[in-house]
């Protein structure tokens, strides 16, 4: 025999109650529900896939964080994002697609990053992208914001701000001011929130920069006003090529379609401090900070990318995606008290008691009650008709019917509330159209 | 710059085109949605657990298949079922739980297996079970089996037989007939109908039981006719232990129940063949087997349970539990043909096209029928309606609207059925009304 282990999971990793996870499940559900409103078609991929289609790519810190391991003669990886794997698949069934393709994918990705507050090892992301193998319109870089705009606006998130820029911009700009290592720079601006401004231009000097410019680059990605104000601005600089001009073009229709879509002017703001520098995009490029929380980071990001699938494929497919990191974003709602935990730990409407081993009748109620829609359940156990009250209470099932003899010779069932303890009694139609009335 | 790798995922891996995938998610959804309206509560758990978790229990082929990797000072592996993780969780969160505790979890498992006609090294389970820290009735038994039967309806199976058999009932018979290897025994039982009787036998001799015993044990295992034809022979046998009494009582009960249940007679049968050898059951036991197609094996399967969580500690949880092997499940529906594929590859129902560059109206159409409840997509791209009415077309959308300027100045719009061709000039609410009333 085996001694008893303490049970326990791994840090780093989210678990939920039954009451929470009926929570977690339900903005699943609104975000799947939302992609699939705006025409969005369901895709999965394998959670593990061979490490040479993974990292494909490279990029050290993917590389570290990936769990990769052997099996027999094969390197297999975790995927440790959903776009790496919607690029291979697109590739790979490149005939069978239907371009413009709008895929959405929820599922858990992996990556052994260091143990810190609000970020996970193991977490749901929620992509959605459209792509094409040929041009894709413009007006898709505000689509996506608007949608996931109606998302974080449905699961009860009010201060928020979906920040743009867009990267042919920034390119331009930095292009005018005739730098040699634009990378460098962008993957300083990345982080400028976080360090702040004497660091950040301490690392701009450190890449050879002169402060002139230094204090030109700051200027212009720290811009701040309205929307209007800043595009007023960026269009006056005085900058002459073709990248800048594109960006600008790109970003000041984003702006106009979003409001087009409906999204209020307050909850977007073009920040030319965006930069996702590690990424692949090469137009508007998203991030949505939660404004009392930004030290928690982005928990909606995105972007417009010219060659999704070049690692598996010479054709070249544009697009745009965004993704919601759907873990962190309920562990803030929980923080930030988001979640009022009112719901109960059970999605049953209604419990059926019996007062004897009756259990024909209950067991035809209660096909009755689920064949209307009604979440049901009996309790078969025998137990006091005290005990068993109480386990309706404890997981919050708002209903009891009882079914005794009586009820059984009169054919009426007695209907107990549980919230106000009010009891009726009731034919079994009557009941079915009560619960109904008061929701599933 | 990377050359390029040609995309593949590993064997063994499930990956579906879109239109498969949208069949797929449908019965998903149904399983979900049937275990909801019967009373369970979602689940989720960690896909990597700790090792030692895990592999508490021990056995050779499971520590074999399992996917196994260190990551630091970890030892990790990926859960090869739903149930050592359920386990681990109820005795984890033991005070915070209220039983009975009846959950469902639907999620990916992995097992390195070996390679073979519809088995998967990743697949999708969907377990329920009922558990408690006090007596769980035997209606239990008969309720699970019923609510995988109208599971099964409703995706369409037809041919499938549920088959019943209770350990004790074995247990019993074979302890009357005084052997000293039962699990001996019960492992060669539980592959009676892939090797055969001869190799069966042979087996048992091996075992060192004498032929006569051998005999007796055949002709019990092999048993058929009707299940109240079944259970008259086996209560007329003459053993007298507690334990063969014990197991004839529920199995009566059991078959009795699910007929209340609502199950056809000839959807279940008692098979005293149903072993589950090395699992942990205790009581009744349960396979569901494909009529035209038993050698893909059990496609649903379960048992009662003693003590679920023993390897995590010393409160004695009981219960009863089942899980469809969805991935399985659907590789036979595809294989026997009941996937028709008439789905198309899209949700969408309908498809917005502007005639100019006309977005606004477009996208206040779209956001009103989004709003009724209808999947709705706007074709943004400058293309000729040609290319646009062919895109609906292959993707499989059933409706087009054609938003042009004269339709934006007599607020009528243009709505064509992609399967007639018919074309009708409506009003917006007429549109709504008209989608609706096809369905979504």
């Amino acid at each position: 025999m085996n001694g008893i282990i303490k049970p326990s999971i791994l840090p780093g990793f989210m678990e939920l109650l039954p009451s929470e996870q009926i929570q977690f499940n339900r903005i699943l559900e609104t975000i799947k529900d939302t992609f699939e409103k705006n025409g969005f078609t369901p895709m999965d991929t394998p959670i593990i896939e061979k490490t040479e289609i993974l990292l494909a790519k490279g990029g050290e810190e993917t590389d570290k964080q990936t769990y990769s391991f052997t099996r027999g003669s094969n390197n297999l990886s975790l995927r440790f994002d959903l776009t790496v794997p919607f690029a291979r698949y697109s590739a790979q069934y490149l005939s069978e697609l239907t371009f413009p393709f709008r895929r959405y994918q929820i599922g858990k990705v992996f990556r052994g990053e260091r143990n810190q507050r609000g970020r996970y090892r193991e977490f749901y992301q929620c992509d959605i992208d459209i792509i094409s193998n040929r041009d894709l319109s413009i007006a898709s870089d505000a689509e996506l914001p608007s949608i996931m705009y109606s998302i974080l606006s449905k699961i009860g998130l009010q201060n928020f701000t979906i920040r743009i820029n867009n990267r042919k911009l920034l390119n331009g700009f930095l292009k005018s001011l005739e730098l040699s290592d634009i990378t460098g720079v962008l993957r300083a601006i990345d982080k400028v929130d976080k360090i702040g401004s004497e660091a950040f231009k301490n690392e701009l000097i450190c890449l050879g920069i002169c402060s002139d410019t230094v204090d030109k680059i700051y200027s212009f990605i720290i811009l701040q006003g309205s929307n209007e104000e800043i595009l007023s601005v960026i269009k006056k600089l005085d900058i002459d090529n073709e990248t800048y001009k594109a960006g600008l073009n790109e970003i000041d229709e984003v702006s106009k379609l979003m409001k087009v879509f409906g999204v209020p002017e307050d909850k977007y703001v073009i920040d030319l401090k965006i930069a996702r520098g590690l990424d692949y995009y090469t137009g508007t490029v998203y991030e949505t900070i939660l404004d009392e929380y930004p030290e928690l980071g982005s928990i909606c990001s995105g972007g417009r990318y010219d060659n999704l699938a070049q690692n598996y494929t010479k054709e070249k497919l544009q697009g745009v995606g965004m993704s919601i990191g759907l873990t962190r974003l309920f562990y803030v709602l929980k923080e930030i008290g988001l979640l009022k935990g009112e719901e109960g730990s059970t999605l049953t409407k209604v419990l059926i008691v019996t007062m004897d081993k009756n259990f024909e009748v209950a067991i035809a109620v209660a096909a009755n009650f689920k064949n209307k829609g009604i979440n049901t359940q009996i309790y078969f156990e025998e137990e006091k008709l005290n005990k068993k009250l109480n386990y309706a209470n404890k997981l919050g099932i708002p209903y009891v019917i009882f079914i005794g003899e009586n009820e059984v010779n009169n054919k009426r069932l007695k209907l107990k509330d549980m919230n106000t303890g009010n009891q009726l009694e009731l034919s079994e139609e009557e009941v079915i159209k009560f619960l109904l009335a008061v929701g599933k």
